[in-house]
């Protein structure tokens, strides 16, 4: 493929001339918003043969630039090399924002052309701006894929199907009435949603638009008077056709969004998520338009019992199909079996796809051997996979969609000889991974305050990891969502009973080895006093942390407990589940850590 | 002054109703955004009688309440006592802020009447912003003061000194250049700066216009054609004058101000901070106003090596002062003799103001016995002061001006028979206090982001307070200064090389006692590792902390440590400059910490 991206950038710098546009740009969004997305909006992969799930593509007359943030930085630099496209590295402090680059790239009079489906309101209105200060045009229905893509592929057409309430644990029609509640408290009488987890959370439908997200492309508009679905008429089938009339759900073509919205009475006050929402799409309400906070993101994050239930079960099916796969990866190393990072990832398949209520993977596995394991995102493929040895780390970050819940789990294990070093870098994740399972914190608290928890070991020993400690996880959905999340930088969510989120420490030695802890956790009551009510976390994830990889030598009495207590949890759980030559591997594997 | 507040509330009322004003609003502060005030602007003090540093006062026609924040829940109940005006407390959830208690009780029509010199630009625009979409009207020039305060104090006519560069250790004209460089960098040919500080810094000169701020009482204009200082007359001494004049610094009238700005050229741009200067005179700008950032906030943050050093000194010669204080408030208690909160107070100031370069103190002097200790900013006065008895805790937060530095120290005692109760709070506010001591951090870090650290072991325990964790320090100058703090809120400034920050975790427990632990802590390089420069806390006060308060049985070996070295290093700095006797004391207080 790379050998093509060359022309690729000439045939859009050829359309550029043609129309008078000096840069565009090409974020790796779709008009939801989205983080993962389909096929068709695979623009700025096609353009640039980068294939990492965050990350614009600037292109002028003359230069081209994908900005990578840290997880990307390595991958980008190999993905890009010798198509005359460059790297910036997002996050250190020298390296300029796109609109910095632009307005010094270019001139007063210039034009920058994007596709407006594809930036959200505010980012146009930023991107407009800055633009602006300098003399810079901005045209916001610049799309030169139309012409330059011949082979794009269609928008996703697969059938939707209903989440039943037994896994859902609250009918549509509920759900709709409290976020019309949620909108009159905003000013508004109806609601606009672009994002597919939102609209797929709300009305209980899934389909499988987007590798690993179960999503419904599609918009809804949801009003006093009426909801109405914008979908692709192949993608319904006569069962669905039939739940939405009976829950009083309208659908429409997806493509006659913008005309809807047009049409709408002056009456309508339509609240509508500035951030999530494409300025195109928004473009159409005028006046209509209430800027507000979705009313979504905070009643799916947090979840109900029927779903925290379905979870709990869901992870130890999940954990079964982690014994299994883990035994035979074992075993094929103890045997001299070949066995390759990919190779890992359809151990991990075949096991968990053979579960009760199994419906896909929930990302991509990431099985990092050795140096692998230092890239961040990575995802072996034919032209990097290698043969696991029986040395050095191997990084296993996977996870499933199951209907009554979704999973998420990091383990880095030992292939033989740990050193000094990698014992040292292992334990002081754990610690982090530790100090934030055990943390209780008031109402109200924010992601950004825990967040250190679990980087001041590494800290106080000139280690650091560059991505986020915890994200929120959805309930067979998303395997990435808000509102909530743990991370340095700042977001006003607290962390709310219900909320599923996960607790993944890193450290990555380039060239060397990478690793990760992640467990998923669960914000639950623990206790009120006469300072307020605090919560805690439930550790939801049952697979245990690899025993060799410890160095107990600085860990606390506490660490070591909660290690013990943690791996206690997993047995009971797991033992009765597993048959007799997994219970010993179990059991060996969940031994108490002791001072050695 | 209790029994005047009733006819005071209500020669206002009478006034507003003449005016046509429906609501007035008082809030605690001056035309410089100040956060401690010259008597001349203490409105809110003299309306209400509530004494507190924070909290406006509302007024209506019928009703009238102090917004109080945790601080000062308990002492504005008291003062506010039979006053007719009531307690609104902020901070809880079901506490509504000023202006949306004011759309709620006012209705369409009704005016809200503010001196529009006492709020800050973006405080002006809020309030107009949410009022308006009520129909509520706001005045901006409504000063009843003027009328019904017939005793009111003048404005400060205290002389201006200089603070002498071997103690500033940068000239005016240096840091003038540095401001105009960063004003320049924000589109800016100029700085109007209100903030008494930020001025007092900028010029090297200080006065004694507001208890224990050593500030002058001015408005600077700083541009690339000459500076100019706004300031009463009667503050000039002939050596003042001749120094500004030497460094370019013109004089005028502090009234002045507005009618100066407003015959700026259009040529003019100004930088104006919004949230730093007054409605009513950046209004006199117009469209010369860039909104930006003060230049100076972050460069006096950042402590220079003569500030730094001159503050290493100061912390010497307060640590004596300190351990003469303490023996001497022992000495009295254990011959029995009768000793109050308020002698307290004048047993520091007595041995402070012995010790050379002292210039005052730094805030009035908290000395809370017992329950007095649980008033979070509690200053003892004839009508509460009581006499302090062989048993309880006590707590003592003091400090000093010096003219090479300013300090800020919190201790707890214990005065006999410790509780296990008692035992447990302080060892696990001093966890949270060695923690932050402790923390090593990357470049960037905000203070938001390790404020948890000093809070987590009291939240595993239920336990918590409410203030922040550190506050800056300035270096003679506003005990309180920005723009970093270690707080639960968000703050983007990050921790700078040189700035000092307070470490205060403390525990209140509301009609027993209070416990708080506070050092100066500076911020220093760390180490440089591939991962990145990360920063640490060099520990800058120097008195020990109460032995008999630690509960070694919750310590780690880590923390035990800490203390000890800690004492180590307090006995190694203040020794030699103490008497046998006083000696013999220091060793005994700081005798090693050992597992029981």
């Amino acid at each position: 493929m790379k050998e093509e991206i060359p022309a690729r950038i000439a045939a859009l710098r050829d359309y550029m001339r043609g129309e008078g546009i000096n840069a565009a740009i090409f974020p790796q969004t779709d008009p939801h918003q989205s983080e993962y997305i389909a096929d068709h909006w695979q623009v700025r992969r096609w353009l640039s043969g980068f294939t990492g799930s965050a990350g614009a593509l600037v292109v002028t007359l003359d230069k081209a630039f994908v900005w990578a943030d840290s997880r990307y930085w390595l991958q980008a630099a190999d993905q890009l090399k010798d198509t005359g496209i460059g790297v910036m590295e997002e996050g250190k402090p020298e390296t300029p924002t796109i609109e910095d680059w632009l307005c010094s790239a270019l001139k007063s009079g210039d034009t920058v052309g994007i596709d407006g489906m594809v930036f959200s309101i505010i980012a146009t209105q930023q991107l407009a701006h800055q633009l602006a200060a300098k003399g810079i045009n901005l045209r916001v229905n610049f799309n030169p894929m139309e012409v330059i893509w011949n082979d794009r592929p269609a928008l996703p057409l697969e059938k939707i199907f209903i989440h039943e309430e037994k896994y859902a644990g609250e009918s549509c029609t509920s759900k709709i009435a409290k976020i019309l509640a949620d909108a009159a408290k905003q000013g508004a009488n109806a609601a606009f949603i672009s994002d597919l987890a939102e609209i797929a959370w709300t009305l209980n439908i899934r389909s499988t638009d987007v590798e690993s997200n179960p999503v419904v492309t599609s918009f809804l508009y949801i009003a006093q008077n009426g909801t109405t679905l914008f979908v692709d008429e192949a993608k319904l089938t006569p069962e669905v056709v039939d739940y939405l009339a009976a829950n009083g759900v309208k659908t429409a073509s997806y493509t006659a969004v913008k005309d809807f919205l047009a049409a709408l009475p002056s009456s309508a006050k339509v609240l509508v998520a500035p951030a999530m929402t494409a300025g195109a799409v928004a473009a159409a309400l005028g006046d209509k338009l209430i800027a507000g906070t979705s009313p979504i993101a905070m009643l799916k994050g947090c979840k109900n019992d029927v779903q925290i239930q379905g979870v709990r079960k869901a992870m130890e099916r999940d954990g079964v199909a982690l014994v299994k796969s883990f035994m035979e990866i074992e075993k094929a190393l103890a045997t001299g079996t070949k066995i390759t990072e990919m190779d890992v990832a359809d151990i991990l398949t075949k096991h968990r796809s053979a579960q009760p209520l199994y419906f896909d993977q929930s990302f991509d596995t990431i099985a990092g051997y050795a140096a692998h394991g230092a890239i961040v995102h990575y995802s072996a493929n034919p032209q990097t996979n290698v043969v696991i040895q029986p040395e050095n780390l191997l990084l296993i970050d996977s996870g499933a969609s199951y209907l009554d819940g979704t999973t998420d789990i990091t383990r880095t294990i030992t292939l033989g000889n740990p050193t000094p070093q990698q014992k040292s870098d292992f334990t002081l994740v754990m610690k982090g991974h530790i100090a934030l399972a055990e943390a209780v914190y008031p109402e109200g608290t924010r992601g950004a305050q825990l967040d250190a928890l679990a980087r001041i070991n590494l800290w106080k020993h000139g280690l650091s990891y560059l991505h986020g400690t915890g994200h929120g996880v959805g309930h067979f959905l998303n395997v990435h969502e808000g509102p909530q999340r743990i991370h340095i930088t700042e977001n006003p969510t607290p962390l709310m009973p219900g909320m599923i989120t996960s607790d993944e420490p890193g450290l990555y030695r380039s060239g060397e080895y990478g690793i990760r802890c992640e467990n998923l956790i669960l914000t639950v009551p623990a206790m009120t006093t006469e300072f307020g009510r605090f919560l805690k976390f439930e550790v939801l994830t049952l697979f245990p942390f690899d025993l060799r990889l410890f160095d107990t030598a600085i860990m606390t009495d506490g660490e070591i407990k909660w290690v013990n207590d943690y791996h206690t949890t997993v047995r009971e759980r797991l033992l009765p589940l597993l048959n007799s030559e997994e219970q010993a591997w179990l059991n060996k594997k969940t031994e108490p850590l002791t001072r050695s």
